[in-house]
């Protein structure tokens, strides 16, 4: 089955100009950023506005392109498989955070709490929403050793 | 610049053959079925039987081509832009659910809250974290309207 071709629906502005600088996750970055979605897809973004955090889904895309399966996760003395972390080496290399939306200027989003390169690839954007994205797992695995 | 074509790392399976009787959301499910990870990625589930939820990305292979930057949400009487909603007809279709694993068979997971058709293209999978995913948004938008 073939699948599509990703395509940047805009850009991700970060602070972050080098790999090693930018947070382990965006729940725990304080920095502020823009999301500058391309004039095509801006009448999309309506309504966005009335909610407070977003899930971006973007692509890493100055992430090493070769596929690790088994990778060290961050502080750990030990290796796991791939999808048991949230490393970019991925068959798809496509990350997710959620932000905070700060305020909407047109086709510009300012937000709170991002956590990749400036110049990251947007892909898309979804509200975060607690009754469909929050859980309360029993369990995480490997993370509990480190956290 | 130009992203990646997306490539299947695997097939979900459900018992949803038609797009009008998947669930709205994976929280709303009750469904179980199977993610079927392809061999030559099977090294990267070691360790993902420690995380009781998974966050699934999977290609809407079924939705319609065209994109459409408004839509109607489920449930209400108005319109609202599509970055805004959870809606398949996106320029990237790629979508998210959260669904419990129950079990890990080599390269087959069990899991519980399926929400998606059966035979959906599985691009990516990561563990489910409440430091990384749990967020509380004060404000989720025309969503409050419809809940």
């Amino acid at each position: 089955m073939s699948l599509p071709i990703l395509k940047a629906i805009g850009i991700i502005h970060s602070p972050y100009q080098q790999p090693q600088d930018t947070p382990i996750q965006s729940s725990r970055s304080t920095a502020e950023g823009w999301v500058e979605v391309f004039p095509e897809y801006a009448e999309g973004l309506e309504g966005i506005e009335g909610f407070s955090h977003l899930i971006l889904l973007y692509v890493w895309h100055r992430a090493p392109s070769e596929v690790c399966l088994k990778v060290k996760p961050f502080l750990a003395d030990f290796e796991t498989g791939l999808f048991a972390t949230r490393f970019p080496c991925r068959p798809n290399p496509i990350g997710i955070s959620v932000v905070r939306l700060l305020e909407r200027q047109g086709n510009r989003l300012h937000i709170h709490g991002v956590d990749v390169l400036d110049g990251t690839p947007l892909v898309d954007i979804k509200p975060y929403v607690p009754e469909f994205d929050v859980f309360s797992p029993e369990r995480v695995g490997w993370y509990e050793q480190v956290k």
